[in-house]
């Protein structure tokens, strides 16, 4: 018995695979943040002990996949597959930390929703009788973010009001057929949706769009409704992307009063200078692989909908006067089968 | 009924995929090679008829999957999910080419192995039960990749002599699961493999090792060995990459006399001026939505195995003084199921 295709974006998975492990690192002001209990090791200058942001990227990928194998009980050789993603050019970060690593890779790009297309592709896989155990590691890092798609740290540059601040952090989560839960039972792939915003200061705007398009097509493919989840944790649109994805849910008749986005929780929005919120792979990724997770676990909710969203640009689209395209995937996870 | 793991790396498909659409468009140089037969538009000049290079990518894969969704009777919104990747910096040649198409997209980054990592991904999530038919569609092009990695090619930098010339090309192949074929019946999936190259003009010394991992695997995996296929295609380790490659397999007492490197027959060597040959990721792509789909339609081979091998750094890898890690995603694709 396996999975089945539901309309046009989403699939149910027949057994739908438990969440065995996961762990998260983070950065020296993600730690100073209201979710810093959530994080499994907070580095205290960002370094994580490398020379470039970019090594200490990497090793933020090794670290976070190492905490989220040592919960499963697993080494990397235990899995059958490994889908990982960040947001440098050629997805360095994932690269290298899985160099050497003895398991089968598939290197992802959904950019800030590469969290939500692994597990996405991890669950399918597993519910297709492809292997017992699969995981899913992403990353952002600040000072790689800030340098690559905008200007060198060292410039000073003044931030947009309407800006996302790039969260420093790398989240894994090890998906198996067997175990206590919580469970994977849905998910919903986005299209790439754009509806014109050019303002790469503006990235909530271009993102809501796609997050808007995928939550109709899950309601819609799978008959459920936001009433059916305790919680629906949107990664990251920040205050003002979450205001215009509530508009346009509200045109279709839709009223979300139970959505948290990832964005507005791991920093404090009032003191730590964040602007519109957090940002990043590795934002929604640490939420999850933290307090979404351990609040199943632990009965604080019974059923979420995990719904991370990427900006699919680059400074070269930009320069070459394009709109942002935006994509959004979701995953349902109930803490019971 | 649904697949299966076999050994470490490797998955065999109960119900092998059938491969129901293919198709490809190329770049003025590689009109001008002996393939140019088995391409279905060449374009005079590489622009696609758009301003700037990486529109014109974006351009390719757009063409290159219509063609191949016309050849399988099929629209984008029949396809149940689409895999695309290119080597441009957030891979914008897929993410613009989707924008707007009615299709779940999931991107990936493979570096050239792009081609192998999503048939190898949409054929288990066929085999799995999820849907009915999904698309992959990868590009490359030689003037987006040019002043990405090397320089502009206004400054008229000269080639070292191991470098291989990246293909202007893209290509789309659209699997279903029920279909004259030819089938998709095996995958064996690369791990990230580094021996410690660090030249990167040298792509094809830097990926061997991975060609040599994953055949192994898939050997191992599937107790197959090459005397089972007819003809064994990699993409593209070009002709010095190629000959490492066989010095490996010897080593571990394998001769490889099936051998076919798609960067070595898409041009003419002698006469093309591109060094050790053709390379990126619509290389192979190209190859294999042509001459070798084609050939296994005509009877001309019964099994073939394909192997693209993928370059997984980037410039500011190597400006840190990185070595240059290898992938190879390998598929056997049968005349026959």
């Amino acid at each position: 018995m396996t999975g089945k295709k539901l309309g046009a974006q989403s699939a149910a998975l027949a057994h739908p695979p438990s969440l065995a492990g996961w762990g998260n690192v983070a950065g020296k002001k993600e730690g100073e943040g209201p979710l810093a209990a959530a994080f499994d090791y907070i580095d205290a200058d960002d370094t994580f002990g490398e020379v470039t942001w970019e090594k200490s990227e990497s090793t933020m990928q090794k670290q976070a996949l190492a905490l989220a194998l040592n919960r499963a009980g697993q080494s990397a050789a235990g899995l059958d597959w490994l889908f990982a993603g960040d947001l440098l050019n050629q997805c360095i970060g994932s690269s290298y930390a899985a160099r050497g690593q003895q398991v089968p890779f598939f290197g992802l790009y959904g950019a800030c929703s590469t969290m939500g297309e692994g597990l996405a592709l991890a669950a399918m896989l597993l519910d297709g009788n492809f292997g017992e155990r699969a995981g899913v590691v992403v990353s952002s890092h600040f000072c790689t973010a800030e340098r690559q798609y905008r200007t060198p740290l060292e410039y000073g540059a003044q931030r947009a009001p309407t800006t996302q601040w790039t969260v420093t952090a790398a989240g894994a989560a090890i998906l198996a057929r067997e175990g206590p839960g919580p469970y994977l039972t849905h998910v919903t792939a986005g299209k790439v949706t754009d509806l014109g915003v050019t303002d790469t200061n503006n990235m909530g705007a271009a993102m809501a769009p796609a997050a808007h398009d995928t939550l109709m097509a899950h309601f819609r493919d799978t008959g459920r409704s936001p009433g059916d989840y305790d919680q629906i944790f949107i990664g990251d649109l920040g205050t003002l992307g979450s205001e215009l994805l509530l508009e346009l849910l509200r045109r279709d008749g839709v009223e979300l009063t139970n959505h948290t986005d990832c964005g507005a929780i791991i920093f404090d929005l009032n003191k730590q200078d964040v602007h519109c919120g957090g940002s990043g792979c590795g934002c929604c990724a640490a939420v999850l692989t933290g307090h979404i997770l351990e609040g199943l676990r632990a009965g604080r909710w019974r059923n979420i909908l995990f719904c991370p969203t990427g900006a699919l640009h680059s400074p070269v689209s930009a320069f070459q006067g394009e709109s942002v395209p935006g994509i959004c995937h979701a995953v349902a996870i109930a803490a019971e089968r």
